[in-house]
């Protein structure tokens, strides 16, 4: 008998950079070296106190369930952090502990039914589009463009409310073009959002690590509809932990917590404890992961620089760069195979933000910043083989 | 402008157990002690092994991602697990490392659509109820009873099959019955299910704590529409660290690691090395908590006999009781209301297991033992008072 699976069962396949990881993993294993540049795997040790604290608080046996909101004290901390950086009056219940890629799934099902419309501004983050599919909505692709610099334009912000979706995913700083959004049209989606009673996730994973523009937080303007996002994995350099943060409006926040409760309960106890220890030290941690970013950044663009075949818009944040190859002939997926066959670098295919990226790749810079600059050489050397092919 | 959430969103409403833990927290912050008899929370130590190795992990910054899918080296523990205990092959292609929680909703999620059935055989677990009403799930209540000790008898399963449902879910050693079920029943039921294509989630997360009667996994038949699902939770005394597993087809177990991805990418590396090394010694472990379980079953039950206005089923398995307090003459939420205020124990109200169990409330003997037998004391003189009044 053939297994019948749902329909949500049946829309779940594999992502394309679980391929490359895979034949990179099989490359390892003949004792070969790869580049790692596909993975946005922060290697900075984390806070120190953020550490420690986790430690001792596994050592003693904080082991038990805890609340499906979120520890307190961390959630107290979450909210005094958005309350100084933003100005605005915060509380314990304007925020859920959960984690950051559960609650993209959390907010698409908590505000959008199956069928409904929701607007992504590509290229964008894989899990949207995987999580959109996964609970069945039609996605409204509104691309943004390299000419305009990734930013969020006004005509995208039209396009994408002309579509009289039921929710809106923004990501500024965004993951993979490194664009920092302007607060004026932030505050237009946001705006706009609210009047039409349009659902608004803005995650906001890479605040953090925003070097060349300033960020502009949403959670400040106490919007019902908007649904703030943020992860600990991205500002302590902790992706393990998986641990996350949602701010908004108390009710909705309420809704969030129990969708947490009906599916993992709570998260650990000493993870929490970590973070909330983290966030004591934030500022002075968070200027030293801006530095390196912005280093790495520097070094890479001129690396990048060397080929006239790969066209990149320099990021404003974060640690990513989305290189556009269409002067090499050849798709993100050949593209992305060859040069782990034959140069031994790993990047993550453009296809995985969205059908229409796929004459780019996005490589990381946050691995250990030797192997970075390597692989990025190795990328112009590919690139530039293209080139003279051709 | 109100909200408006989504079907799911809407679906979404709160626990009675959580309404009695608020309260419970209001009268401990006046200085009073309360007896906990309501949550599962084991208080036993882990295995020194598992924390050693947790701590480790944790100290040496194993904080990155990892594997959707699991740690192998705690996929592999699982397979040769159960390989041991029900000489069936297994392989890490068989396991799929996941909260315990959230697969409950991952199974019903990959094999329900929207509006079919799912049969309970009730009382069962909350989450049960909680994820069919979220996944939008018809539910079929099929009760068993206290005249058959809460086993699952030839009738049930009839009755179960007739409902011609789309998955059912079996939970042995049961929550909150204590009851272990049958060879035989498992057996038929399983392969019923299996020759009409109906889903079949076995819930063995309390198996290793079966002390009055032989338990018999579902893992062992390797049949395809069989999900078998477990917890380190209570194997292992570590609910904070919020890892499980599904063991069962490889077909089925590569559409549960999609849904990991999706939902939460991966879960954190030093907790599955930590749950790897405990599994290294989990004979010696769960006799000792097996031993304990059996010792304050037995003395809560010494003390329930006490009142003839309590009536209970003796477990084979774990640490609850489900008492009826029919003879009360209260209902299971004033019940454990009053016990709270009058008395400062907390119960979970019967509810929770099934809307016809409203006349009974579950204890849990696995805090400290001297505060449940103090708590089952108290539970009994309550019980006793209302009888002598009425």
């Amino acid at each position: 008998m053939t297994l019948e699976f749902s329909r949500r069962g049946r829309a779940l396949v594999g992502q394309e950079m679980f391929l490359v990881l895979e034949r990179a993993k099989k490359i390892e294993e003949t004792g070969a070296h790869v580049y790692h540049l596909e993975l946005g795997n922060p290697r900075q040790a984390p806070p120190r106190e953020l550490l420690d604290k986790a430690v001792d608080a596994l050592s003693h046996r904080h082991v038990g369930y805890t609340y499906s909101a979120g520890l307190p004290v961390l959630r107290q901390g979450v909210a005094s952090y958005f309350q100084a950086s933003t100005g605005r009056a915060l509380t314990e219940a304007n925020v859920a502990i959960s984690p950051a890629n559960l609650l993209i799934t959390q907010f698409l099902e908590l505000t959008c039914d199956p069928g409904d419309r929701v607007v992504l501004f590509s290229p964008a983050f894989p899990t949207y589009w995987a999580s959109a599919d996964y609970v069945g909505l039609e996605i409204i692709d509104v691309g943004l463009s390299a000419a305009h610099g990734f930013d969020l334009t006004n005509d995208a912000i039209d396009t994408a409310l002309a579509a009289r979706p039921r929710a809106i995913i923004v990501n500024s700083a965004n993951n993979p073009t490194g664009a920092v959004y302007r607060r004026e049209a932030l505050e237009r989606l946001a705006g706009e959002c609210e009047r039409r009673g349009i659902w608004l996730l803005s995650d906001e994973t890479y605040a953090e690590v925003s070097f060349a523009r300033p960020f502009f937080s949403l959670a400040g303007l106490g919007l019902p509809h908007v649904l703030v996002i943020g992860s600990f994995s991205k500002m302590f350099s902790v992706p393990g932990f998986r641990t996350g943060f949602a701010v908004g409006d108390a009710e909705v926040i309420g809704k969030v917590s129990l969708s947490t409760s009906t599916l993992i309960s709570c998260l650990p106890i000493f993870t929490q404890m970590g973070c909330a220890a983290g966030l004591r030290r934030l500022d002075r941690y968070t200027a030293g992961v801006r530095a390196r970013c912005a280093h790495a950044t520097a070094l890479c663009d001129a690396e990048l620089s060397r080929s006239a075949a790969l066209r990149r818009v320099a990021p404003h944040a974060g640690f990513y760069f989305l290189v556009d190859i269409v002067a090499t002939g050849l798709d993100d997926m050949e593209f992305a195979h060859r040069l782990l066959e034959e140069r031994h670098t790993a990047v993550t295919p453009g296809r995985s933000f969205g059908p229409t990226w796929d004459r780019h790749v996005r490589i990381a810079t946050c691995g250990r910043l030797d192997d970075v600059l390597e692989g990025t050489r190795r990328l112009v050397a590919f690139a530039e083989s293209l080139v003279k092919v051709a």
